[in-house]
């Protein structure tokens, strides 16, 4: 429906090819005349009055405001004590669940055919809660918190995601055998939530033998759901499976309908401003995003005209096989979205 | 040199099908004259007098004495409390580095070619340290404890094996962005090994990248050393690419001599007795224990054996692909093993 209400979303287009990606995905939305306007913000880091990192107060407001963003690839903070913007941003608007579907794409070749896996990473706490201590000379610990909330609030996230996007199975992903406390709490978490969705199917597997599986035969997995360092880990090694970060959407959801949709890769600063990145990434987190937004039939054509002009192999940025320029392939997805009219 | 002094060699077979394969591993050494006689024993957990769990002492008496172990799978302990008998194994005798080669088998079908790769796991501390508290209520912790005196000694072990095994590069894997002090340590020790090894290229690397490297191209990677938990993942994961756990080799490492070698395989209930199971994992960790123990004619003429049965397709075990038992697999390699006298 094309005459839907317009509705903003905060842009944050990022560091290096950031803003060439960004501007392909808004020319491709424009062509598919997606009801959305933009806010551009950024999200250099900035320090409070008490010395904390923040995130700048009007991009807050705009997240605040408009509650869905879009954002490019960040630089890594090179001075130490400087926070990750990616962190400070899950954690800023609370974006508990890390999203990650990931899909072999037709005509874009790996060794694998045929993946069609969700990866839900808890996305606030475990091996990442930032605390760790020098117990004597030579000694460090690092904490691992897991708490039931989080556990419960993602498990759950994971079972209603199964429902509402057509999934069958649950996995959860664990070392419960050397973690029993921490890793068992999680696990019992999903245990009991799997309890409250008996047609979704329910497994629990060790993450070293998920890794041996993965590289095995992806196939088998369907929704896999787990503790922030391990979703970490897997969604990197499954994106591998399907050719790499350039063509893998994210999406990082919080409570109260907040969410920010990114690509994953990096900010490949030896071919910024030189029109050759490939936009696949953040078109596809765009997708995601609609369909958060409920904007499924642009998010369904959009995507077909990103896969298909793949498929096609003409027109094709460099990272994918070809010699186009990010211009060229988003004018070229642009013409099938309005092909697909 | 057939005329080498006699060693004796402790023999865990193990549970399930472990009997079955060590006798298959028995046979090829008869067979190939190996100058190595064994010392069996088993690994039933038993609790001391002050309730702690231990291995029998007459066990640890042959481990001590000989130095050296094969071992086959251990079933997975089903009470509470019971500790696994492999993590007691690594703490009893301090194997303190576990060593998995992951090399591609020709003749044997996977997505990947060419992988020849070592993964060189810390097998003592980190996430394994199995200290956990409730904090309060619903909010649990774990410990990853990282020490300067271990890490120091697994970077050293990485470097000294990448020398005596012509290897070219160690690639540090870490969270050190994450877990800084931790994970930093860890690195911190492998760079200041590095400086003593200047022959070997030195890199470092972030875990989710490796993974995701790894299934795209593994063939980048030479020797990887890292934390326990990231090895226990990386290690399945490696295994994966190249077949699974049925065909790869693995070495736990500690001071003065002492080795255990094992298959890392399940013990497989269901086929246990069948005259089924694939000894190939436990053969070629036996390998690497003559080559450990300065074997190194014998360990090549029986991985050769090895290698071309399963490329010559003719007499090959289920789990390979072939419909021979598990006594025919192993005639097939002996007699293998004597043309190459
Ligand atoms: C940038 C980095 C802090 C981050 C992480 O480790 O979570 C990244 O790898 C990711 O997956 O988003
Ligand atoms: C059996 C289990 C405790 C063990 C581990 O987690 O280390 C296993 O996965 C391994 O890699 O040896």
């Amino acid at each position: 429906d094309m005459t839907a209400v317009m509705q903003t979303v905060t842009l944050i287009p990022g560091d290096g090819i950031g803003p060439e990606i960004s501007t392909a995905v808004m020319r491709i939305f424009e062509a598919a005349q997606v009801p959305i306007q933009w806010d551009e913000r950024n999200v250099t880091a900035i320090q409070g009055p008490g010395g904390n990192w923040m995130i700048p107060p009007n991009t807050k407001e705009s997240m605040d405001r408009n509650k869905i963003g879009l954002k490019g690839p960040l630089k890594t903070p090179v001075a130490a004590g400087h926070p990750s913007m990616n962190l400070l941003l899950r954690k800023t608007f609370d974006l508990y669940a890390n999203v990650r579907p990931c899909m072999s794409i037709e005509g874009y070749k790996t060794p694998y055919t045929d993946v069609d896996l969700v990866t839900i990473r808890e996305n606030t706490e475990g091996e990442y809660s930032g605390i760790e201590h020098v117990i004597v000379d030579g000694v460090v610990q690092s904490i691992k918190l897991i708490t039931e909330d989080a556990s419960e609030r993602i498990a759950k996230y994971a079972f209603e995601y199964a429902v509402n996007n057509q999934r069958s199975s649950v996995t959860a992903v664990h070392k419960a055998n050397i973690m029993r406390m921490s890793d068992g709490l999680f696990l019992r978490k999903c245990r009991e939530a799997a309890e409250n969705y008996k047609d979704i199917k329910f497994t629990e597997m060790y993450l070293d033998t998920v890794c041996l599986n993965m590289v095995q035969d992806p196939t088998q997995f369907d929704v896999l759901v787990m503790p922030n360092l391990y979703g970490d880990i897997l969604s990197d090694l499954c994106a591998g499976l399907i050719g790499g970060l350039g063509v893998t959407p994210s999406g990082n959801i919080g409570t109260n309908g907040v969410a920010i949709f990114e690509s994953v890769h990096g900010t490949a600063p030896d071919i910024a401003g030189a029109d050759l990145a490939n936009p696949t990434a953040l078109l596809l987190s765009a997708v995601m995003m609609l369909r958060h937004m409920g904007l499924h039939a642009h998010a369904q054509r959009i995507q077909t005209a990103c896969f298909n002009t793949i498929q096609d192999k003409r027109v094709l940025t460099k990272d994918l096989g070809g010699n186009a320029k990010c211009s060229e392939f988003t004018a070229a997805i642009c013409e099938r979205v309005q092909d697909l009219d």
